[in-house]
């Protein structure tokens, strides 16, 4: 039977992982998560809040050995991992809250509205979620990161499909969560995990499964968006894919070049640039010495191991293929390139390359994401040309601008352009990092998600897996406990007064 | 060059039409619309209000002509399209006071939300939209419906692709539109109408165009899906399209058979069945007549035009298809087909088809919808076999469930099996007729619509071209107006308290 071995990114040693999950094991998952909606969709917010919670604490106890295994299979070092834990018990709180706050049903009831019967409106839990979590976060974006979260905190059993670049971390958390699940009285099925390539081509495939949400590569993301396009009933997949995250310096910056340049080479290697919301690209004003700066800055820094070997190879591939393109290699090119073979295990080198404004022709390979710490710089002429660079960029998750201050009126300009292109604009900030929070929007036109309207991350990310049903004269007793009389959920706004005014 | 013909249904003649638009006529709509978006999404809702309501007022004043024209061109009736042309103002002033009233902004403040910054989140529109209207309401889902109306609310210019069945009365709304907002002071390019199939095709291919919606058959919603999907950069299609919403009569519902029938009766020809929302199967209780019923009541009815020829050839050969797959025609089936071929222009007879349970199965050529005055009647044996039999339909815009009034204890039921198949489910009434309301939901799963989470009627119309984008850090001169700190659009709950006490 086929494996996902646990690979040890700092050695590129495998250990032994976990078996595939086979077909008839997967479909029986289904099966339970099938027979567990109905229960989970109709148990209070505030039931489903203690399943979440209950998760959440048995994932802190168990933290230091989780961060451990985590560690081991990611190479991300134990303080970023257990920062990155406490975050996700944080945000199965967080998920939890907003579940039982209730915006998210968005309950609306009209007396009298529709042909002389009564009218009433919610946001009803679409049925079982398959789960694709990323490598890159194996606690936020993983087993038990945002996806799984909001889609339990909305009433949806969920079925993850286990990353294999951490087989063994996803196997702990699964036990964990299952069991503090049964513990907390949630019903069989609730939550589940199946592994292996074949495993996650079942669940889209599965009749019963309602909805996909998928953090990784615009390669896989997009091949299920296709593959559940070809369902007999496509449904929807929320798809959250890299992107080209740009950031511009106005011409006001170069006052502050060295400090920015710093700021920069710390966003693009956080996590050995192993982050979606990376800054891959820097729109700097010609003159200021900022490919210089950002060079030297470069220079300074070590290497780090990449998750996969995979994932590290085709970073070496994508540093050599955007210098085929054009783009030449400003730091330390003969150690960096060098040292991508010299050092142990899944290891790479930062890089910073530079581009003429000629070399950003819509289309060009150098516009595609390169996973990994690199990135490139642009020297523009003034600000027309910058807006027009932007312009020429692909859609992107998030995009930043840096100036000389609140006064700068060229940071306006910037916001706006970038607003038409991303899903969340930085002031004097850094793309990296994605708060877990109501007024987050972390998301972005294609090809950064495959749906422009959705958020992974905040209070509306639960919204991604219910679907709005209109009730039309329906006795009270036949309605769902959202838009009872009593309103036994405690939901706010249910009425509001301008409703019935302008229907 | 090419015409889409005004086919006159009553008689089967063709009066001269409207010429194709070039392709390069094409593209310079979307240039102008391009160029206009800025400015409408600039506009204050109050201002975009003006706008609808001038277009309003416009219609209103020319609604002789219109009608004459529309009932030319569709075959209608007068008084079903006189009312039809006051819904739809009435519907664009609706979008105008939902525009102004910026629920659909959904504008979160959150200070110190992110890394320290201040967080702020708002829909914003996303850019010029292509509409392609309904051939079987002109004026409510046409060229100025509900899909126009709404996406000018939230900022976006539209392009109409015009409907083949109604090019003369397309042309007039558009030249009155157009009028309207020019003499309202909207940029040049805020709406625009292109006629002819080809036309279609560049709207979708082009870059600029950010949104698709449709209403319409199922073949033509996939193929605008599939289009949108093999862009280069793919876009939101909303199709909402036809299916076969079930009516269910609860055991107890066997004491009120004739009033039943001849409700299901006027619901089913309504408008020579040529609704969207159209009941086309009948689940009865065993043993109470309703077959009979049913067809005694279909005897005494005439028939109707169909809106187009290759609508009405589509609904005769679908009857025929139904009896192929195993459906008996109940109602004078001599009359009925003898009669397609008798009458003249485009018209057609209606026809009641009675069906065994087995019949039902998944897959089926019966479960798909013939549009048209015809429906299909089941008896049940017992109350789960009827939640059974609605288990293997395809999910629907609505579904309704008629019993013997507020206590009959399988109305409960029934409504939670609806809600999981159905966009709108409706007690003691039949399905067509869908209000412009806040709480209306007018979508469904698959294969109703494209996207489950939306709404073609009622306040959340507008949300479907919009984007969420957030601002993390940015001076209050480079937010949009929706999020500034003085509230210029005076939109509510921007920071409600709880957002902070979870974040």
């Amino acid at each position: 039977m086929s494996t996902d071995l646990s690979h040890r990114p700092r050695t590129g040693v495998a250990a032994a992982g976990r078996p595939h999950t086979p077909p008839a094991s997967v479909t029986a998952a289904v099966d339970r998560s099938a027979a567990a909606f109905p229960e989970v969709a109709a148990a209070t917010p505030a039931r489903r809040r203690s399943w979440l919670e209950a998760v959440a604490d048995a994932v802190e106890e168990a933290a230091d050995r989780l961060v451990r295994i985590a560690d081991d299979e990611s190479a991300l070092g134990e303080p970023r991992l257990r920062g990155e834990l406490g975050k996700m018990t944080q945000n199965a709180r967080y998920y939890a809250g907003v579940g039982e706050r209730g915006e998210w049903v968005r309950a609306r009831i009209q007396p009298g509205a529709a042909v002389g019967q009564d009218l009433r409106r919610a946001q009803l839990p679409v049925g079982p979620v398959a789960v694709f979590g990323a490598s890159n976060f194996p606690f936020q974006f993983g087993t038990l990161g945002h996806d799984t979260c909001s889609a339990l905190a909305a009433g949806c059993p969920v079925v993850v499909k286990a990353h294999p670049a951490h087989p063994l971390l996803s196997a702990a958390l699964a036990e964990l969560a299952e069991a503090a699940l049964a513990e907390a009285g949630a019903p069989a099925g609730t939550f589940s995990v199946v592994v292996g390539f074949e495993a996650g081509l079942i669940l889209v495939d599965d009749p019963r499964i309602s909805a996909v949400a998928f953090t990784g590569s615009q390669r896989g993301g997009l091949a299920l968006v296709e593959r559940a396009a070809r369902r007999e009933r496509p449904i929807p997949v929320f798809a959250e894919m890299g992107t080209v995250n740009p950031v511009v310096l106005t011409p006001a910056a170069r006052s502050r070049v060295a400090e920015l340049a710093a700021g920069f080479v710390d966003s693009f290697t956080l996590g050995t640039g192993q982050f979606c919301t990376k800054p891959g690209l820097l729109l700097a004003p010609r003159g200021a010495g900022v490919p210089d700066a950002v060079a030297a800055e470069v220079a300074t820094r070590s290497g780090g191991w990449m998750l996969t070997e995979g994932i590290a190879r085709a970073y070496r591939e994508g540093v050599e293929a955007l210098q085929d393109a054009g783009a030449q290699l400003l730091a330390s090119p003969t150690d960096a390139i060098a040292g991508f073979e010299a050092r142990a295990g899944y290891a790479v080198m930062p890089a910073v390359l530079r581009l003429t404004a000629a070399d950003l022709a819509p289309g060009s390979r150098l516009l595609e994401e390169c996973f990994g710490p690199a990135a490139l710089v642009v020297e523009y002429r003034d600000l027309p040309e910058a807006l027009d660079l932007l312009g020429r960029l692909q859609p992107s998750l998030a995009g930043s601008v840096l100036g000389s201050g609140p006064e700068d009126p060229d940071v306006a300009p910037v916001v706006a352009r970038l607003a038409a292109q991303a899903g969340r604009v930085i002031v004097d900030g850094w793309p990296t990092g994605v708060a877990c929070a109501d007024a987050m929007q972390h998301g972005g036109p294609w090809p950064a998600t495959s749906r422009p309207d959705a958020t992974s991350v905040g209070a509306e990310a639960l919204g991604r897996f219910t679907r709005p049903v209109a009730f039309q004269g329906a006795p009270d007793r036949a309605l769902p406990p959202a838009l009872q009389d009593a309103n036994p959920w405690r939901l706010p706004d249910r009425s509001p007064e301008r409703a019935g005014a302008t229907a």
